[in-house]
Formats: structure tokens, sequence, C-alpha cells
């Protein structure tokens, strides 16, 4: 079942965030005005592992939730980048290990209802070390956590990034469940 | 490392979506105008399962992103609502089957970078069939699917909808692996 777009205008645009207003029939409803917000950039994240199976995350502050957590390495893609690019560049910048092995992991779209908002996950292996991180404002904490301790963050309520919930979530379900 | 707030401005608003510029000091950065979406309502999701470990998926069409895909039950919380009223009720209207048992599975922003955007997902059982879904704009088709083609389907791109893939990722794997 489509629902029918007649038109769209623009009610703020910015390169970071555009806001839509989109002139929608939708069956059964009707004919509404609905948000749309278009990003530009998509989002690139990574679940970086070693050989020894462990895994790379930060411990940061988010402004907008108010909240500490774990994360993954993550950034927006920029203009003309690769996605792969774009989180090789990330992790270093963020955590000081520079990438050896970069494989598409999963892509998504964060809110389908009402945003065209873009993620491509990425898993990365192989690191080496090259420094401290470059990027000092990302993150408090850069840690290599053994699987057991990652999936008691993740149920125990650690983890209220959305973008690392997926990831690391789909790395431990169906990517291993599917033999990956 | 905390990013200092010293004020804000909304400068679109409505029931939906807010957008608002934050003045944010970056550590490294600098003082920067940030833009955040503030989103007065959250969303609720279910991974639906009922006694033989089927799964319960619709197939439908987003306009946003053009895509069709296999999504969860979902829908916004309304105010003054609870989470686990507005999916109990969002499941019985897009699919037709009653909930019978609705559990807490986890909870999370869906872009933390940019949006307060909120996910509360449930694991929902003991369904009953009501009579075909009052919702019929939301979906094409309705079905109970098993695991084995659950786990297909999210690792064959057929599963574009991100809080679809993060709810079903996060029971298939941290939520398993920890004995849930």
């Amino acid at each position: 079942m489509r629902w029918q777009v007649f038109g769209r205008r623009r009610v703020y645009g910015s390169e970071w965030v555009e806001l839509w207003l989109d002139d929608v029939e939708i069956p059964g409803v009707g004919r509404v005005e609905h948000h749309v917000l278009r990003m530009p950039r998509a989002c690139a994240t990574a679940v970086v592992t070693d050989e020894r199976g462990r895994f790379l995350l930060l411990y940061r502050h988010r402004f907008i939730t108010g909240r500490w957590g774990w994360e993954l390495p993550a950034g927006w893609v920029e203009a003309g980048e690769e996605p792969a690019a774009a989180i090789a560049r990330e992790v270093e910048e963020e955590t000081g290990w520079r990438p050896g092995r970069v494989e598409p992991l999963t892509e998504y779209f964060a809110l389908t209802g009402i945003s065209d908002a873009r993620f491509h996950a990425f898993h990365v292996t192989g690191c080496t070390y090259v420094g401290e991180p470059r990027d000092a404002a990302e993150a408090t904490r850069v840690e290599w956590l053994p699987e057991a301790e990652v999936v008691e963050l993740l149920t125990g309520g650690q983890v209220s990034d959305g973008a690392t919930q997926a990831a690391l979530s789909y790395y431990l379900g169906p990517h291993r469940l599917a033999g990956g």
C-alpha cells in the first residue's frame, strides 16, 4: 500500500538537516502535510574487533540526551566520500587505532517514519595503534572490552546510543546466526 | 568530556518535531550553533513472537525512503500514554493480533548526534487474533515468519527500517546471549 506524494516544500535548510513538509495522501486517512527531515549526509559506524574477539568502544557524554554511555566510533560521511573511507577516518580520529580491514556489515534508515537519515555499519579488524586520538572532544575513555562485558553493557542499559545498539546487536545476532 | 550548552533557540515547532539551534562549546573545536531535532513523542516497537517461535512482521512501503521492506509493528507514543500501552494498541491496530503479554526489551535514542528521538522496544507474546487490521494504511502483508527466515531477511537487505533491525537484532543477539 503506497502513500501518494503530490508535492513538497522546504521550510528549513542547512548542510546538516533540512525540514520539509510533504503533501501526502495516506490511504484510509486522507491528504495530510507530513514532516520529513532530510539529511544530506549519511552516518557511518563500525563494530571494531581485535584478534582476541574484544570490541573497541568509547565512553562519552551526549549533550542532547544528557546521557553518558558506551558507543561505537561513528561520524558523518562527508560529501563525495565513500562510507568505508569515512569510517576508517573516524575510527582513527576518535580512537587512535588505524583500521586494517573494513567490511560492510549492515545498512538502515534510522527513522523511516519521518526521516531519510541513513546509516552504514561496518566491521573493522586488523587495527594498529598510531597514537592518542586526534579528535579529543569525542570520548573520555577508549577501551577494548571482552564480548561478555559488551553483552552486559547492552542488556544493562549502558548503551543508550541507537546506532551502537543496532550495529553491535546486528553483529552479535543476525550476522553471527547467518555464519558471519 | 562534556560539551557546554550556553543557550538554545527554537527555529521550528510542531507537535511531531521541533528544530532548535543550541549554542554549544565543543572542547577542542570551539563554540558552534548545533542543530537539535527535538521530538516530543517517543516511538514504540515490538518483537512479537508466538509459541512456535515465529515473528509477526509487516511488509510495507515507506514514501520517504522509497523502499519496500519488512517491519515490526510500531508507532508514536501519544501524550500521557505509557509506552507499553501504546505498543499494545499499535500491534492490534496494525496486525489484527491482540497482545497477551508486553515486556520491556530495550530502549535507545535513534540519532544521539542530532536528536532526542527515543525508542522503546518491547517483546510481545500470547497474542490472539481479533480480526482484520483496523489501520489498513500501514501494511500490504502481515505474516508470522520462522526465525531462520527472519535472519535471512535481516542479512539479505530486506529490512531497511532501523527500528526493526535494532529490536530484532537485539532480541536475537544480546537479549538471547544474556539468557533472555
